[in-house]
């Protein structure tokens, strides 16, 4: 059976998307999604999406280490912030990680409630994502967590590469404008993704806050062949 | 000064733009903003835009001449739809026309709730659009009327050459990725508008429906020199 492709650019537009798609690829480039991989890779046990940040101090208060930022800055009373690079496995390997981000962990939150299979989907990973979908007689919705309900490249990039694998590959198939966009944007930005990524506003807004390395290591392809996916509402391997 | 330039891709998401932009352009290629440009062209003195079925059905019975469709069909107590050849001169010369259409007019409607300057703009009226801003010491907004309140690609296409002129000729600049992809989507599309469009999801939705003749129109450039504007809930040459 032919699979079909939705994309939906940021949370606000989620109710509009909700019908589509049993399994849901959560995408937050910048940096909720790719950190969550690095977590997995670095050895967490599981990634507890926390949504706002009252419920994220209340996570701290019940002894889980804490991951959480705001507007890339972290929250004072967080263990750490929303770098990948900050999920060393000195930090996470074994443990059971809560995680409150501006925009991503929202995404995830709003995915979580539903019948669906929840994955995680980064430039880091995609490779294991596509690998992933291709295997699920599955349609798929790729749900972008843009910018404070706005929409954002580095996320609808993401979604462009993944949604052009599968359908590059036998049995995928979209009508959806948005996904066409994606796909689209894909194509001028894959030569050079660092180059094109020049253009994000959200990479300027993290300038200066966020380490050059690792805004790079955001839009690296497949560096991690990791899967995290939502049980339970825990993010695992 | 230099002016800033926004894009919002459907009405659902012009409560995030709304604080953006003294000046509107609303944006609804296939049809309703063609369409408004055909019927101003066409002699009309103004086009009302009205929101629901129910104010057109009332619009009709206060004896209004009514243009109005649901979905592309015309609605069966209007006098005509939504196709811009449907306004003719013999038709709407001289008169006051309310118009109720799927997409478009419920935008034009929001952006008329505010205290903006609100104009029209299409492919067919494009370079006057563009000299109308420029002559505007204001910053930009472009209201992308979308499909269903979702994403539709030839209105963002639309947005991204009104945005791609502005920002060569001096005086703007954006760094709004909204405003991005539609300018970058707009690279891909010019060299052959019409072929692109054969990958937007509304034109197949519109097969059988609307004429190839009237798709074709809705998607050529500068046929008409003319910028319906609302002045006091009426669109005015």
């Amino acid at each position: 059976m032919i699979r079909k492709i939705y994309t939906c650019f940021s949370p606000l537009w989620y109710p509009l998307f909700q019908e589509y798609g049993k399994t849901v690829v959560v995408i937050d480039i910048m940096r909720a999604t790719t950190s969550i991989c690095a977590a997995i890779a670095a050895g967490a046990k599981a990634i507890i999406p926390v949504g706002s940040v009252e419920e994220a101090r209340k996570a701290k208060e019940e002894g889980y280490i804490l991951a959480a930022e705001r507007d890339g800055v972290i929250l004072d009373f967080a263990d750490f912030g929303n770098s990948p690079d900050a999920f060393t496995p000195e930090r996470v390997a074994g443990k059971v990680i809560a995680y409150s981000t501006t925009n991503g962990t929202q995404a995830i939150k709003m995915a979580a409630d539903g019948n669906k299979n929840v994955v995680i989907g980064a430039f880091v990973n995609v490779s294991t994502v596509v690998k992933y979908l291709k295997e699920k007689d599955e349609d798929v919705l790729l749900f972008c967590a843009g910018w404070k309900n706005r929409f954002s490249l580095e996320d609808s990039l993401c979604a462009g590469l993944i949604a052009d694998r599968l359908i590059k590959s036998a049995g995928f198939e979209t009508h959806c404008d948005s996904t066409i966009a994606c796909m689209d944007l894909w194509t001028l930005a894959e030569k050079d993704l660092i180059a094109y990524i020049e253009k994000c506003s959200h990479r300027h807004r993290l300038k200066g806050i966020v380490s050059e390395e690792s805004i790079r290591y955001c839009h690296t392809l497949d560096v991690l062949d990791v899967l995290p996916v939502l049980k339970e509402g825990k993010l695992v391997k």
